[in-house]
């Protein structure tokens, strides 16, 4: 089967492949009133090129959108949101091997054993092109968020073995890599170059803060918070990890030093550290909310790599054309947008939490 | 609100709080024909009670199962099965602080703040006897799978600082932490020691292995196996973290290393690595699914920790009583238990992949 | 496979066959701090086993639900509420015929059809019993309702051929059948009398109506108030038809007399008239709910009839033991408890439909 | 909120305003494999259009369906189909009351009670163009059935006091009114001139005859057949009343006479009559499914109805322009649509229903 919809009250449908005619999404549950308009998704797909690079390709066509319903004098209507970006790179060209043999590090493989056959241009629905119906329901999931004072920074932690050594939000947008230190920035670009050199790609890890998520979000014991946020990253193409707070290293840390203790702060109850990135037993706590995710290398790279035909012949495979050498800077606002939408559905479903908020809520 | 309910075909709806009445899970879509007796879930909720060991807290309970509806004549009826375990142990008690104040590390904070009050006792609703559901539930799934050859290795692959570095499945119901090398085990237990002297916890890293996963599993682009398996563990209590295959380690590979490739072996597509983690594009490639999950330390530890009342008063805490010093052995099961959900649920939405398949299935 | 589920933000889960260990509910959603007892439950319970008269069988047991989770110091949680009704009436029997037979209107045959087998003992899974977890699950519903103004009347518009005439709502505890017209209740308790003596069954209409929604319930287009109450109603097992406002009159109206018109009353927009009952376009407009359902003859009657046994054998079936010449008057609760379960699924649901709405509740 | 994906397995996700840039559709879980085309799509969405008489108005556009995505080389791939049809009659134009008042017999007021404004244009999402998605839905969904032996005749059975007398579903396209009965569809023509004559409009039923389903589809309890189809039907924007067999009319029968006998015909059970509609217990039986729809006059009339304005001001309203005096014809093929994605769902859902066919399936 498929599952193309996520969300329970605030759902999100995409559609579309790399090279058919066009790709979208449909926004079901948005709440009238919004204002909206097609510059405020435009400004998200925008941050799935960054840098016009050499690391990252850009096609000529700027996946420009167009809202086609769900909006009225400005404004959403309360009714589905469809939106809609063409394909205008879809020249007619040979496939070749590609079309018939399966790519290491791809979904080729996986797809024609589900489904008996694939759509094979630029990988079908397996392509980073579909992440384009995700960001751009992002961007209304964010643009709501706003509105609540919920807001988000995410960025390149590392790309290969380069880590940020320290934390600059100016400098998220100057560089290629939407990393938030320029001198790890430089040292990626040197690292990528030889990645380059060698026909060769790299990973890397984002990380996405959010801030202003009031506490009390999340649905136990299956739709907690994290759990929900993690399946919402992990359905991410290239994503293999995804950790919350201390994440991994809380494996190797002793309850003394990861519970994070409460204290009184101008009259409020804070945490005095912030180990659970914000989430304690599946709810929001108030406090920051911390996620990474690991980007795995790009799959495509121009080395020859050993592999079959789908009819089982051997076969040395080199994939050329515009490959990215590093994906991770076009994950970040994928990343920010799957947090955005997962924050939006928990804000919606909390509502009903306590029966006096909704008896005021109808009482009004 | 609140979200009970794991799957889509194969449903699970979970229920019970710590000292409550009883703890319980209703099954719903599980298939016809299958023979099911109480025997088959108690072995499985038994493994939540490892070694009988200090490390781990025994109820003297037993923990019985006991199965209500859904099963004539020792065989599943299609219909809802319903499985209770009476909580024996509710003497009444004198809660102290823990009734009005927030342990730290633990969800009472954010239970206060969703719902406005809470069951304090034993943890309520958030405590690891939630887990009775999952466990129940999950006997079932292993033994469908394993009408289909589908099944499970699970151990705990390190317990604070100290890793496994053999693998002996044979050992790993050997000692008291699941671990699939005693030398390694015999160091946890030293290492524990040395937590409970220092009235402190450990963490660790639990590791599932799936093997006998047919491909064409997972529903892109949001019900990918990868996304649903994160999902199903992260919504376990003290996990903090997810990865697949080689995890958070791609974002450090390079693509020419991390990209499987294929060949042919005994005249059938194999791939030569499994750096994926058996899941590529988010559908399973017939190759051993593998998956890790983080664990916190026992947030519930003796010594003196600094909190707040509900009410907003400075409060020096001491948690006393029967604390594991570590939960990973426990949460051993647990986790192999969201895993066989997962993938039932995959496998029975998979059967509508392909139109040929589903007409030979009617057709017959 | 079975969908035991209803609902989205308040779910209930239902499980239990008629002559099994138990039925039960387990209701899921409900918010935090509504006082609930048992006692509150018991009272729907307890509608459905109406006037102790000849025509309705009464179960020496009482059916008496216990609360297992989900309410602790006399107020709900939030977490799930789970409820149970021991089966003390299982004294094993000889089912003869029944066991291998497919009686007549009941669901012997699509039952092994799907399923391969079923649990045949008092029908099973397909048991009028089965409601008895829709019920208590509905107390709750009615209960979140009545503190916002809404409350439900219910009753048995007609039996047989006999309709009432007149509408005391005093009157519809005061006889066998709930009806609002004592004279009818009369002359249908002399139908009856005549079924009986035929050894025959007859059907009826339930109406329910229900006052005090406020206008804008309802999700178009596909959880339309309309929709989900027809759903909801149909799912109930001996019910045939369904219909809202005028229903099936509008087939032979006019606009000019179909639609409602508006006028203002101190200072409020109202309708005319109410020929839509209460919903338009598939939402509430604040004006009473008007529903149907049509209830088909008990299957069970004492009268040969023509079937066949499971092998394929010709057989003359008589129906003896306990039956209701008429299950009419206890659907009456269970049409209630249905739509109670619509209406505050639908009043959730509906608190996320304007922004503005959302943010007044969270800057609050 | 809003509600627009209808389905578990096969679902189906609509869009799109009357008067909106266009309107469309994503259809996800259909099986890959399908030969798809958009002739097969335009010939339902064709049958919107019938007899090109006065008694229906027809579009200049001709509501063209383009398919964007979801299919490649003649055949569904598996991924999620996404069509559109172009709204080419958008000019801007004067809706002088109706933007600011509510029209007798429409949504528009619950539309603003619910999301506080509304897109008036052409009645923008509750105008019956919103069942264009549903339709290019049914088209896939009926040729999915069809490859299964599934298949489906629906008429308009009355046309307000009009009914059908004989049946010949030839004579079912023959005519404006898609009646099987050329008498009654001449009847029908002179009813609807005097409408037309008195500025006032009617409504009908519609029948919905489907046979090749085979018994066993169908979820207990709250997914069964005849649950659902009520939802899906009573979803369609004017229908009031749903009936399946003998609907209303078991009210008034006795079970002798309800109840459908069992025999044995060419070796196979069959039933001996068919007054439960192919439906018994939620599941169905193997015979034909017989589905009825009560559909509400047209609301727009051209005669004065008194109503308000949106500030509350009276004022009487005539509504000019193109309108149906009856939407019976044109519902005829969105209420077959919306049974025909019903049957699909159930057929998919079924597949789990017994353990020994998913291990055929899978051991094959």
């Amino acid at each position: 089967m498929n599952r193309s919809t996520f969300g329970n009250l605030f759902r999100v449908t995409t559609w579309g492949e790399s090279h058919g005619k066009a790709l979208g999404v449909v926004v079901d549950g948005c709440p009238a009133g919004l204002p909206l308009c097609e510059e405020d998704i435009q400004k998200c797909l925008d941050r799935r090129k960054p840098g016009q690079s050499k690391y990252t390709t850009a096609r000529k066509e700027g996946d420009l959108v167009e809202i086609l319903s769900g909006v009225f004098e400005g404004k959403t209507t309360g009714t589905p949101i469809s939106m809609i970006v063409k394909n205008t790179d879809q020249h007619s060209r040979d496939y070749g091997n590609i079309a018939c043999s399966y790519r290491p590090g791809h979904a080729d493989f996986t797809f024609d054993q589900k489904y008996g056959f694939r759509d094979y241009r630029g990988g079908g629905r397996s392509s980073g092109r579909e992440t384009i119906g995700r960001v751009a329901a992002g961007a209304i999931a964010e643009k709501i968020l706003a509105e609540l004072g919920i807001s988000f920074v995410t960025y390149s932690k590392s790309i290969g073995p380069v880590e940020m050594q320290t934390f600059d939000a100016a400098e998220i947008t100057n560089n290629a890599f939407y990393m938030p230190d320029a001198e790890a920035a430089a040292k990626a670009g040197e690292y990528l170059n030889q990645c380059i050199e060698k026909m060769d790609s790299a990973g890397g890890v984002v990380e996405c803060k959010i801030n202003g998520v009031p506490a009390g979000l999340g649905d136990p014991v299956f739709g907690k918070l994290d759990a929900v946020l993690a399946e919402a990253v992990m359905s991410i193409g290239a994503v293999k990890a995804v950790e919350i707070g201390d994440g991994f290293a809380v494996s190797r840390s002793n309850g003394s030093t990861d519970n994070d203790g409460f204290c009184i702060e101008d009259g409020q109850i804070r945490k005095t550290t912030n180990h659970a990135g914000g989430i304690m037993g599946g709810i929001s706590d108030g406090s920051e909310i911390i996620l990474r995710a690991a980007i795995k290398p790009t799959p495509s790279i121009a080395q020859p790599q050993e592999t079959v035909t789908k009819d089982g012949e051997p076969l040395s495979l080199e994939i050329h054309g515009r490959h990215d050498p590093v994906v991770v800077p076009r994950a970040v606002v994928v990343v920010e947008a799957m947090c955005a939408l997962t924050i939006v559905d928990a804000l919606f479903s909390n509502m009903t939490s306590r029966l006096d908020r909704v008896i005021d809520f109808y009482r009004k």
